[in-house]
């Protein structure tokens, strides 16, 4: 097992970056990051460029009704459970060039290079294996995010999904449908195991210089849409008293947010980073305004207080003349990853030579969706200066090297039954 | 005098509300107003319709460099001077169907209806008659608004005008090209006086049940951006204490306008109404916000306090890890009308049988930046329930008739040297 766990060490760097830059091309931004929204003509391009690849290297290509692209390596026969690896290929509007990406790109070389190494020498496999790349995972475009991943699990129907509309109006099925990615094919079933590499998007493997972690769980987060109707009116001759000014109550949900985390010393992470604002326009009191909250907390207690002030609180706007109406639109609860492929994420990385680090996320991944339909792991790599969500996102291509060697080294096992 | 004064209260009414109902269908919105941002296409096609109107009646048809169109009647020769009246067509991006262009008709008609008066019998004009459509009165896509007036007035060089970006980044020089109307011609000279006729968009007249408004003079105002400077990162990981969130500052200054207006008990009108967010994602930190804030007031001494501690306060706004530059784009004294013209106005209104009232204009018109070259007088008819910017913005049929009549004869006067 130690000879075996060795050859996957030997990661062709060449290969991985390569891939990396040209999924880059998708959508650069002038700033060296990617504008990829989901269902995007950009985003379309760089699945059409993962699907002619997975289709060059053999593996067999589903497209499920939601746009989630898997590719198969039938290596122990149909009857076989899979081991199911990936992240999504959508970025922020003006997101980085690893987020997702990175998970793609290093699963399927993962896969690739178990499948070599098998050839050239007797390996029993008792999983298949296969990769994904999930529809929306940012959740920019269309809200929630990890939609594709939520849907492969039960947890959101495909329906509602391909109904969800983009500040345009045009749904996520029509969108899918312009880019050619509304498939027909029933996803793959029987999975086992799924395990999902990603960047940190925060600073502490960087700070701790650990090069692996190990994701124990995942903290809870509820968002929020509030929408508030008040009236459009000149900015000049309406006296303030009559002006029903629905940005004005949105900047004090805004500061109420921000005082919320406040009070908890960062316990709680509040954040509003969208506001849909009409007519906006400088000489008219704003009519009305669609505003984007979020909460995350590790503790559910804090974020259910948390939540339940938010909700009153946004209620209360009404005395200003405006009407506020909120709706969830995710609850993602706190919880953990198994505690089994924790383990094994560890002792691949510490045979590996690299070091490690247990902590949690407080992004969303499609590995929590997934959590409910199969044994799932994630491992994070480190991202310079904990940058994300940022053209300038970085992370060192040793530090990408050894993720991948730790994935691969992690999937083979889980294939072969050695773990 | 009385004569001919009596002739000009019949206002061809059925023309006068068809040419009305003619211009409300170029981008006319679902909710019964007009969406007609300055040099879009819906401009394009309102400015088509009034140019075609203004030669097939027979004036002599002028566009200048900024996209001013111009309507001249020689009635007293060319050397002779000129009397100029109009307003807009450019409207807000979800405005009513009154604001501008019922001065463009109002006035248009007025003008042919003087000529044909003065067709049927002896009249001696001292002054010819020009009506005119000005260029991007709202300020609603291009900054700062009453732009094309500005110009004419040599307040605004036309090629700064030109050179001004929507947020898209298209120059009105390109926009105003891609309509057809990036004129040649040399605006027309020796403007003795011009006269504007136009909604209130406010209450006052309604209250105090009168028709015919005088205005006196208008509030001064200061616009400004404020380009707020933070840092893009992922909601999620990021912490609190490393946020640099250019939404929470914006936020802030939001308040603290208000805040400003309130300490004066509403002397002061203090808004935002528009905020220019990137990249407006729900799951990203907002990294740079554009704030447009705009301050009335009639005591010159407000308002410039105001400006002070607005200033002041979004420069301290830097000390939450954002930088704020705040640039004036708009500085509007306060000033009074011609005082000649505002008796002349309120005579004929009174002559007529119309309720007169004196009042201020607290919004901007083409009429203020008017006043440094000529004499400049401004009439006002009632707004129901004072609503403007909006959709459902709305003045009786019985008033718009009634302001065109007062017009009509107030330009008649001047027209024939007798005020």
């Amino acid at each position: 097992m130690a000879n075996s766990t060795q050859s996957f060490a030997h990661v062709d760097a060449a290969r991985l970056h390569g891939m990396l830059d040209e999924l880059a091309a998708f959508g650069r931004t002038p700033g060296g990051g990617v504008s990829r929204l989901a269902a995007s003509p950009e985003d379309g391009a760089a699945r059409d460029y993962f699907r002619a690849w997975l289709k060059g290297e053999g593996f067999k290509v589903l497209t499920d009704r939601v746009g989630n692209i898997y590719g198969v390596l039938d290596l122990a026969g149909p009857d076989a459970p899979l081991i199911l690896t990936g992240s999504h290929l959508d970025s922020q509007p003006s997101g980085g060039r690893f987020d997702g990406a990175y998970g793609v790109v290093a699963s399927s070389l993962a896969a690739t290079s178990i499948r070599a190494f098998a050839s050239a020498r007797p390996v029993a496999f008792s999983s298949n294996l296969g990769v994904v790349a999930w529809t929306n995972e940012e959740g920019a475009r269309y809200e929630p995010s990890t939609m594709g991943s939520a849907v492969f699990a039960g947890g959101l129907a495909p329906e509602a999904a391909l109904a969800r509309t983009d500040a345009k109006g045009v749904t996520l099925e029509q969108a899918l449908d312009e880019i050619g990615y509304l498939g027909k094919d029933a996803p793959p079933r029987r999975v086992a195991s799924y395990v999902e590499i990603h960047i940190e998007q925060g600073s502490m493997l960087e700070s701790a210089n650990r090069t692996i972690g190990v994701v124990e769980s995942n903290w809870g987060t509820m968002k929020y849409i509030a929408d508030i109707e008040g009236k459009a009116s000149h900015t000049g001759p309406t006296p303030m008293a009559e002006r029903r000014d629905a940005l004005l109550a949105a900047a004090r949900i805004i500061l109420f947010c921000r005082a919320l985390s406040d009070e908890t010393g960062g316990k709680l992470l509040a954040s509003v980073g969208r506001l849909d604002i009409h007519p906006n326009s400088t000489n008219v009191v704003a009519g009305r305004v669609r505003l984007f909250a979020e909460f995350r907390a590790i503790d559910p207690l804090i974020l259910a207080a948390a939540c339940k002030r938010f909700e009153e609180e946004a209620a209360a706007n009404s005395c200003v003349g405006v009407s506020v109406e909120v709706t969830p639109t995710t609850a993602r609860e706190a919880g953990e990853f198994d505690a089994g492929l924790r383990d094994l994420i560890e002792e691949v990385a510490v045979e590996l030579g690299h070091p490690t680090m247990r902590l949690h996320t407080i992004a969303g991944h499609d590995a929590v969706p997934l959590r409910s339909v199969c044994r799932t792991g994630m491992i994070f790599v480190p991202s310079v200066e904990g940058l994300s969500h940022h053209e300038a996102e970085f992370t060192r291509p040793e530090h990408l090297e050894a993720g991948a060697a730790v994935l691969t080294t992690v999937l083979f096992r889980l294939a072969t039954g050695r773990a």
